[in-house]
């Protein structure tokens, strides 16, 4: 069976909704500041899809877009005045950054409290650590909830997680071992990726390379979580072969419209948490 | 065959005492500042063994012991004035510490560059994200001192790291995988926890609980790599059962005389590095 992504996004989105309602009692307005360099089409899809969202909910997006040479000065100074502002209770800076800018050196100045997408060293720490504090990284998140909103425990089941990227595959694994998976972490260097594919309850592929996952990685028992989002002609697809693979497996959350469609709810959900907390 | 750790821990002490000759030339000597609360009998043995390794090598010790009561403000201003200290080029926090002391907030305030055992965020950060910068800390570098010294390459190996600590299961499993091992985090929630680690070509035994892995875990192929310090009777055993398991495996490493003996010169190993540069 394909999981799809709406019915857990807009589960969240009804709940969150009357979240900001009730925040909106107490004169306190969600918002999110976005923070673009350049005119990437990712990036504007990324942010349309943003917007969307957060006017379903009727919580608030402010973007500030600067120009591709834009100086790390200024980005640090957009930042600290957003960290500053109480009316402010999330901050998102669209990565990469162009290569003249210096990324950890702006993520380390960020206010842990706003940092929504895990940006901050602070709250990567407590990823690692899996203590439970600060915000997950948004990716990895949307995969946790689609477990979640679809019942499935993953304590002491076998989950492959292929890809070990800084933003979704270390993360994820951390997150995953937190709730006491046992977790094996693949990559380009993996010798018998098919046969520890075969082999897992759960596949979670973020590698970032088209269809890369076919039917010699699947058994009818796997659940294959699907969070790569490739270029494919005018469209895009996943790090799944989701055609050989979809009548073959257990589960399988299809590329558009799986993971991809939940994210911008959970960044959602941290600014909402972020502006609770401020409520307190 | 059995890995033993003196052959390496003489082999690097030979190349460190050098080492310390050259720093001597321009003026510097290589100086551990020891923070010790209270009086745990391991506390004292792991100071015994240090300040012998030091001295074989001609670096030095300053152990600064506190009473059980300590305040945190008092250990925070000792940090401090280490941190202060040019002559002082690493510095080690015995842990745990009693419980009514914050031991983060104490290692927040850790100066990264002679943080020679990883206890500071920053370099937990770099364990994380495998950037190759920072110190790595001195147990889990034990292994990779092992391995290395024994010519076992881990790029593209299967290896089951058991066991998932803060201090040795997580750092370990980040580092294998920044040399491309493919690592399989285990713990006590794992179910086919044998099978796990009858497939892997490596096993790294860091749970702390005596002799846990036998032989229904093991196969001929197997590199066993025994992390385990376990009170046992008068002595010390493994997390492996060294006595049924030694001659089915390929490589182990004995409890004791195994990887606890090379942490100490590991430690001199990362005091004499920031003694270098320093003198940089």
């Amino acid at each position: 069976m394909d999981w799809r992504g709406k019915p857990v996004s807009d589960g969240m989105l009804s709940d969150l909704s009357s979240r900001v309602e009730q925040l909106k009692k107490k004169g306190i307005l969600p918002k999110l500041a976005v923070l673009r360099v350049g005119e990437r089409p990712e990036d504007l899809a990324y942010e349309r899809g943003i917007v969307k969202r957060f006017s379903a909910a009727n919580a608030k997006v402010e973007v500030s877009a600067f120009p591709e040479d834009v100086s790390q000065k200024t980005l640090e100074e957009a930042v600290e005045a957003w960290n500053a502002r109480n009316d402010v209770h999330g901050i998102l800076v669209f990565r990469p950054l162009p290569k003249h800018l210096n990324e950890e050196k702006l993520f380390r100045i960020l206010s842990p409290e706003k940092d929504v997408d895990c940006m901050t060293p602070e709250n990567a720490l407590h990823v690692y650590y899996g203590d439970g504090k600060g915000f997950f990284p948004c990716t990895p998140q949307a995969v946790i909830e689609m477990i979640d909103a679809y019942g499935y425990d993953v304590c002491g089941k076998n989950i492959a997680v292929v890809g070990r990227s800084k933003v979704v595959g270390k993360p994820l694994a951390m997150m995953l071992i937190a709730r006491h998976a046992t977790v094996t972490v693949c990559h380009t260097r993996t010798k018998n990726l098919e046969e520890i594919c075969r082999r897992a309850d759960m596949i979670v592929a973020c590698a970032g390379s088209a269809r890369m996952i076919g039917p010699a990685h699947v058994r009818p028992e796997t659940v294959l979580i699907d969070v790569g989002i490739n270029a494919d002609g005018d469209g895009i697809c996943g790090d799944a072969d989701y055609e050989r693979i979809s009548g073959i497996v257990s589960v399988i959350t299809p590329v558009p419209g799986g993971v991809g469609s939940v994210t911008t709810s959970v960044l959602l959900k941290h600014v909402v948490e972020s502006a609770e907390r401020s409520a307190d």
